[in-house]
């Protein structure tokens, strides 16, 4: 491949992701691989301000496939929003010699590289890294397959202790505007209700709900709630505080998953995804490409224009809202 | 919905896979939503034949979508394969009024299934349970997910010893003819080589990656084996024995890892697909479809003609192979 | 042997631990080989008061040992404190036949079996089910090496986003009086600062410890606190703005572990303790003891009267609180 | 304290075990609060004999904690086993200003320690690092506990593939000389038999016990074996095929768990343990102690003159036997 580019920066940036690690691996290997430089950025914006920078080769990235976390750290950098800031970063850049750029983060940080684009005219290719999985473009965003199963495993565990004691558990998971990790992880725990921001249950269906699962006989019942959800007008422990004044019969307990949802090995879904996009942001830098995010659509990886990525969200799936309507029988 | 359909009748059959149980459970609780009777057939075809039948309610699957294995049994059953022992079958289910059939299980269940129907004419919908994500029609046979991350998390394992010893290990996945789990799990857990039967590497060509892999400075080398694999003409055992002779610098070991790769709890993403495959299933029964079978395409529940899902195989993914060969420079 | 017992009844009360059911099981199996009968006696004293019983027999506790919670359900009964409560509990036993019990919980629950056999002169052996590890008499209540091990799991989560972004977290444990999940869980997870209430660390001595942890370069730190821990006058949350507001280079988060702590697989430790207890409960009762709990002490199973087990907690172990120290140099 | 010793050399040897490294980081961090230096040894007396060191200090150990394997590596090294290697040795470490050692591994990196010490006078503190639990002078050996865990995780695995099938499953698991791993893992997953080279049952026993289990109602059963089990005469292969021929009435299958059994996060028990024996190993040496092994009895870290440590294995426990064999009634 006879491109230009010689030499591509690598970072992680926001909230931290299972598999980022892993895409990190991928786009050091595939720069080895097309026997071009590859250079690690720290702390994201903030340390591609600072320089701090660090040469990656093949053997750099050895037995991280399989960890949690990113190894080049991540930060949210205010500095990075100012267009002084972003110069800083580009003459860092410059000095390193670092023609092109991949960035690994939510919508933010692919909002960050579009803006330094269209100043600095840097290439660059996202990959989508966020838990959340509400960014367009993609069905899976890194790390959100590995989010569900740590959801479920809790909840599981949760279970347990509620089916115990004939209890009712509210269990709030992440999900500032989207629900998507409470829809999928709420389906598969089998909860009996599933609040989130898209579907406006309201607290009386909420309140009919349990009372006919009561009656239905259900030992326990799990209520998973995202924690954007507003649409009963009440967190976590208002509405146990709620359920308790108006359905007396339950002993409502609350659990907050919170940060442990971020962490841990990636699941080899993620894995595989990491190393595909990984190689693709790579493979497009070098075939001239800037601007686009790599994706998975059905199998194949594909590419979205990062300006529409960042619009918009993946819609929630009516489908499985009826699906979990249809379980919690 | 008007359908003459009035009991289903649910079963697992051939190979058991994580996910089983949770399909189960969404064919009881679509019934139940529906209200229509469901009939559980333990042991596949043999319990057909036997009229080993329980009634299943909403209660009866209470606490189940996370266990592995099917709580129904399965077995393979040579007397189904006769006409004789269908009409036994047959007869059986019309004492207990079935009307239709859910059928999960692989190929082979899905193939008894078709000739059921064309002998007797009993409506079926089948949906695909086999961790070897073998059968054309859908992107993931159910169990083929939670299979890949039981395989990763034992060569993460594998790797730990590997790695503090310089050694070479053979580790032997499930895949008798397809090479899915070997690809996809060796690429999730970093395997410096994957045998597949799709794809001939040749013995000689797997000595050099070795050596190469030692040059570079590799500290330990996990090659992934799918059982069917015969391209180097050699077994794990014998793959062994001839590297020790032609690569002495190593130290080799074998793992089959065996069995364990059908149990264990679904991942979330086995749960939710079997959710909606289990919901899908009676619907399309309750639409007066027969002979499909559920399937997943991109996010969609999609129904196939069981006729062609039996067919074909799934194609190995050859830009996957590209992947694992760029990793693991 | 020539005993008199020949039916047992068996229950688990208070808090629900990971082990329970293994314990049910192994007294179950033990009775069926001694060849007396076993009754289950759902939801604790409330079911004894009820009459809710079900016999069991070897293979009434198949495939048990695995899984958390308890099938006979738990429950806390303000009735049973009464006199009369006792007398009802104590009539259906006799109606039932039951000559013994076997009480599975914590020291309320066997508090509750040394009045009611001080009453009513019925036999009973205890066995100590908690996560908390407060019982005096043994090394290791049932469910605490399991809780140990949730905790320390979602720990090595919440450490791989710390570490990513520089964070401190504070992560509160169970452990409403003692400091027993906290200290190891502590030790096991490498935490930067564990709080108990056994040990007076107070927060100036938490904040210079935070400051020479920053200043010696560690990128991220977790504090372990029990929830029962007063000794900084302040919760988790409080603790979280306290240091935010005297030490502002740390950015701090919260996680409250909660329920999950008590639910889960048992660990091999836990079902073979849970083996070995029951054995020791139902021989113990046909030697025609009495009023003594299981225990273990190194590796033998000990008896030590219920009425010393509730009067005192095992001590923290100081040793450990200093090892604690030297690790987080 | 007062002590000549100004550098510990650290390594380990033999088979790795899960906790290794926190035993490492144990033993760096003792040193780092005791303000000594502390030099890791790589590949244990491979590398003391090349002089393949590297300077530790309390931030070299960060993020070990929980990792399987070793960072030191290991090796079997026949050099070391004469005069010539082991003064070669000695001379690179009175090089490098080593004054003492602490040894992590089983009986023959322990032997080679006390050989070493009567030969050259280098005081050192041995830590019992091996899955086996084979050591006299502990009652757990550093790995056993997660090595437990890691067999049972397995077994329920398989259990719910042979349920779903009534299956009979011969599982191999590691014990070359010793059943410790067999019979706890075993009687932790329920196993129906068990079979350990320290006690004879044999095989006219196993096909009665197999009989009966049958006759039972068990819808499956899991028979654990220690790899150097020969009481039967036969290993799992051998054995597979004699119940075949002799049982037809079983469908058998084998499983081999092999190296998965030595890697693998540790537990909190082994990394408690690391901790508590690594520093007790520093402040030995410090106090002058050499040609000793810490160990656990009870709750207390003890010290045991390798010299009797290496004469004899701790016995296996004729009452869990005991337990084993009423849980399979």
């Amino acid at each position: 491949m006879s491109s230009s580019i010689k030499k591509i920066g690598v970072f992680t940036s926001g909230g931290d992701s299972p598999g980022m690690n892993a895409a990190i691996r991928a786009v050091v290997r595939t720069c080895a691989y097309m026997e071009i430089d590859c250079l690690g950025i720290y702390r994201g914006y903030e340390g591609m301000i600072d320089g701090d920078f660090i040469p990656l080769n093949a053997r750099s990235v050895n037995n991280i496939i399989n960890k949690g976390g990113t190894f080049l750290k991540s930060a949210r950098c205010p500095e990075f929003r100012t267009p002084e800031g972003r110069q800083k970063a580009f003459d860092q850049l410059q000095s390193a010699g670092v023609d092109a750029l991949v960035v690994i983060g939510g919508d933010g940080s692919l909002s960050g590289a579009e803006i330094f684009h269209a100043e600095h005219n840097i290439p660059y290719i996202g990959i989508p890294g966020t838990i959340d999985n509400d960014i367009f473009g993609t069905r899976y965003t890194l790390g959100f397959d590995t989010a569900l199963n740590t959801v479920v495993e809790a909840i599981d565990k949760i279970r347990d202790t509620a089916s115990s004691h004939h209890r009712l558990f509210f269990v709030e998971v992440m999900g500032r505007d989207v629900g998507h990790i409470a829809l999928n992880a709420g389906v598969g725990a089998g909860a009996e209700e599933i609040l989130i921001p898209e579907e406006d249950l309201g607290l009386d269906r909420l309140l009919d709900s349990l009372k006919r699962s009561k009656a239905r006989g259900k030992s326990s019942s799990i209520v998973v709630v995202a924690e954007g959800d507003r649409t009963t007008g009440k967190n976590v422990y208002e509405l146990k505080e709620y359920v308790e004044q108006h359905l007396p019969v339950y002993d409502v307990r609350v659990c907050v998953l919170g940060h442990m949802q971020r962490g841990g090995a990636p699941t080899c879904f993620d894995r595989v995804l990491a190393s595909r996009m990984g190689v693709k942001a790579v493979e497009a830098l070098l075939e001239g490409k800037t601007g686009f995010m790599a994706g998975i659509r059905d199998n194949d990886i594909i590419l979205t224009p990062v300006s529409e990525a960042i619009k918009g969200h993946t819609k929630i799936d009516k489908e499985l809202i009826r699906v979990s309507d249809i379980m919690t029988i």
